[in-house]
């Protein structure tokens, strides 16, 4: 194996830009899978007290072009408006030190759409860690969340070499399990996959905020049902606005799926009704837990 | 304390009618309690099955009437269609034998109204233990599920004395809180906390079976938010028809919440999208986990 490789595969230095859940989860599973320096920045002052006193990172530097001036692989990891603003700031620090970059998004194509604009593609290439989760800043990083869990990688342009030394970054150093797939099926498959259950659940618990009685108790269903509606909104709202398109497909298809009910119970059609549950509890029930 | 509150306290002879999630739990816990005869009938060979080998029953019986000749206190653990059958069917066994009678459904209007159709008042109280599951049978039951479970207990007229035997059963035999509340209001804020989640559950579910990309990736988001669509389908279809316009009302206002989503992407409008997304994060986030 050369030295590149080596490099690639198990950074000496590691960069990471942002230290919420997902930065601050990175850059500790890093830490504990060996990397010997882990610099970080974050604008947030306590995820960046939560990660020092965790011991998730080594270093914490001032800007992000301190990061990209001190690591050999940088993963930006803040929201996807916030990601695409540090790419385009960063765009000549990361050709100048010659930096690896990835990203970890719900959203590529806009992201790998920027990359390829600011003449990218031999340095950059998204990711997407499939393990998100409702919970905000380093007070929801976890030391092994990237174990077994999916991770999208979209390159810029199919075939890039960059995509394999970060296939290689995921699965090596944190266990994941990466899939290479071209950005736009990947945003089609997520307004699915994430983007729809999001929606639905914020949809419920703004219903729920207006129109159920005070002082009401909600058992685990409802808490299941709501949980994604507790998550990062600067996020959530960032992927909404930039996968607006395929996320208002799946929601006009959720909208007839819910049309199909009330015109059953308006019609006082049991069958119907039993119809319309057992299609949904039989899609359910395939999934397993 | 008399003889006859006793009696009622910790039954001698616990009747159970359907061994499912609800029944068995509630025929196993007793068994755990301490109660000397667990009396139950089922349709389901496989529940009647797994309830004997977990040692949840001490007895079963061919016939609903057989349960009601031989216990002291019943529960009706069967879907809501079935269990106003069976009020039905067994009024006169119970009046003849004094049984004291209660159920486990989530709508308890069209129960009570039975019970009270057929002047059962002095003999029968609604439950609703507010612990459901999504899984089906025996196999979903557990030997604590009442424990420090809600528990709403429906009189058919306010005052009947079976209430607070009723009461008492829940708290002092399952160690669950009961709550008493009219069985109209019940429904009324079930129809919110508890019908609108399992009805968006389904809709999201069916929506995914419909569009979703064949072989997709689900996370533990879609998860959580699809869960509850895989509950029993007949309870479901029936809770849904009995409860049919306190349902179409949170339904309403649902739609409403997607609209409101909706106009905001087709407006490409970000800070109504945060709005949204932050009016159901506040409310989420006040619910805890």
């Amino acid at each position: 194996m050369s030295g590149d490789q080596e490099r690639t595969v198990r950074p000496e230095r590691l960069g990471v830009i942002g230290l919420g859940a997902i930065g601050g989860s990175l850059a500790w599973q890093c830490m504990r899978a060996g990397v010997p320096h882990v610099i970080a920045h974050a604008t947030s002052a306590e995820d960046v007290t939560g990660a020092v006193e965790a011991g998730a990172v080594t270093h914490v530097v001032d800007t992000p072009e301190d990061v990209i001036a001190e690591c050999d692989l940088a993963v930006l990891a803040v929201p996807p408006s916030a990601t695409l603003e540090l790419l385009s700031r960063l765009a000549e620090p990361i050709r100048a030190h010659g930096v690896r970059v990835t990203d970890v998004c719900s959203v590529k194509r806009a992201v790998v759409d920027r990359a390829r604009e600011l003449d990218l593609h031999s340095f950059f290439v998204g990711s997407h860690p499939f393990c998100g989760t409702h919970q905000s800043g380093f007070a929801g990083a976890r030391d092994d969340l990237f174990r077994d869990s999916i991770v999208y990688v979209t390159p810029v342009n199919e075939g890039d070499e960059i995509s394999q030394e970060i296939v290689t970054f995921w699965r090596d150093v944190l266990h994941a399990s990466p899939v290479v797939m071209p950005a736009g099926p990947h945003d089609e498959m997520l307004a699915w996959t994430s983007h729809l259950p999001q929606v639905v659940s914020s949809a419920l618990a703004v219903a729920l905020a207006e129109g159920a009685p005070d002082g009401a108790t909600y058992g685990t269903g409802a808490r299941d049902t709501t949980r994604l509606a507790a998550s990062n909104t600067t996020m959530w709202r960032d992927i909404l606005m930039l996968n607006r398109s395929p996320i208002e497909q799946s929601l006009d298809t959720f909208a007839r799926s819910v049309d199909t009910l009330k015109r059953a119970l308006a019609d006082e059609d049991a069958a119907a009704v039993a119809q319309w549950l057992d299609r949904g509890a039989e899609f359910r029930r395939r999934l397993a837990e």
